[in-house]
């Protein structure tokens, strides 16, 4: 009988924050499979390390690039190696950050698994925004709002930041002092907080934008909400 | 010394989405809080059952209203009940739906409890949307597009939908039609999904909105993804 793959959402950063569905499904799958990537540093399997221990795991080439030919080259290669397993009876537990289904490289593989007629399945996780709301202790969203989540790294930073509604601004990695500057053009420094790492060792909530001096990494989020903070 | 309230985000129905975290605090705590009103019907409660057997549990009157001072009154009553709890020593786990950061009525109550000097701590969980996507096996968000949380039980409905990017429509209730005939008359009805009761009892996942003719309850979600699904 042909296996299962499960893409499992590990969370935000926090072993703790993983579903008890992600670690039943780890502590029984047959092989762990994780992107590796420069930009992504094993950060997904560092979080999951307590509960495969042992197992059999596939490192996949998941370069972060916009290249869209050599993104498909990576994707099919990591379909195709999966599918092998599947094939032999194996159970794979595909490791991702946050929530598989936003903004994860792993869903590029999942729609090709299914494609080719197996079965794959995600688990939800919790998102880097809602853990970057909890360590700035804050909502993200009330009442009648509406939230926006806004790749800031792209150039539709502009556009979502004049929407009405809260805000969250992923992924600005090195161009966050260009997104701050935006927010204070347009009026918005004392509606933000910046969490930078949330949940993981080295976490940082900066309240006073005005302040930062460093462009901080890949792991940062800008939190912005109508009406003062 | 006094306790600390956790404003414990149970995920989205499932109990098994539940974090390690919100299971282990749940089983340490003194004192489950809960909210208690027609709509919710206990199903924060429900999920959490298995993890706070045998604690007292405190039931709050929290009225899903849009009435400003009814809402405060509740909010300043269920603040002022926690507080007396955590004034002697106890440690209280307010169970929410979904994650505490995203249109919590929870938040009401955790913001008074800070504003008069407590700990309270927010543990973020799946929220229903993450869940929803998960169980219709499709992505909410890819590469570059913006993500719009949208209540569509308000009147921005249409705005939100005409945003570019994907979206989430929430607690759509018994206007459910209405949105869909939104959808429809915007040209979108092919790239939504509806999902009901997400990872609950009873879930359903509806492909073709056009063949929907009865309501569907609070717990739906429509995602809306760019392009065709």
């Amino acid at each position: 009988m042909r296996g299962i793959l499960y893409g499992i959402g590990v969370g935000p950063g926090d072993p703790e924050l993983m579903t008890l569905k992600a670690a039943r499904i780890l502590r029984a799958c047959d092989v762990v499979a994780a992107p590796q990537s420069a930009g992504n540093d094993k950060t997904a399997m560092a979080i999951a390390a307590g509960f495969v221990e042992g197992k059999p795991v596939l490192y996949l080439d998941m370069p972060m690039t916009r290249d869209k030919a050599q993104m498909d080259q990576s994707h099919d290669a990591a379909a195709g190696r999966i599918c092998q397993l599947l094939d032999e009876g194996k159970t794979v537990a595909f490791l991702t950050l946050g929530d598989p289904s936003i903004y994860s490289t792993y869903w590029y593989v999942h729609k090709r698994v299914l494609a080719r007629g197996y079965d794959a399945q995600l688990v939800p996780g919790v998102p880097s925004f809602c853990a970057a709301a909890a360590a700035a202790n804050t909502a993200l969203v009330e009442g009648s709002e509406m939230l926006h989540i806004i790749p800031a790294s792209h150039d539709s930073t502009d556009e979502g930041l004049s929407l009405p509604g809260a805000k969250v601004l992923m992924k600005a990695g090195r161009s966050i002092l260009q997104v701050r500057d935006k927010l204070r053009a347009q009026g918005k420094l004392n509606q933000a907080v910046l969490v930078e790492r949330a949940t993981m060792d080295g976490q940082r909530v900066v309240r006073d934008l005005d302040a930062l001096d460093d462009p901080t990494g890949y792991f940062s989020i800008i939190l912005v909400k109508e009406g003062q903070r």
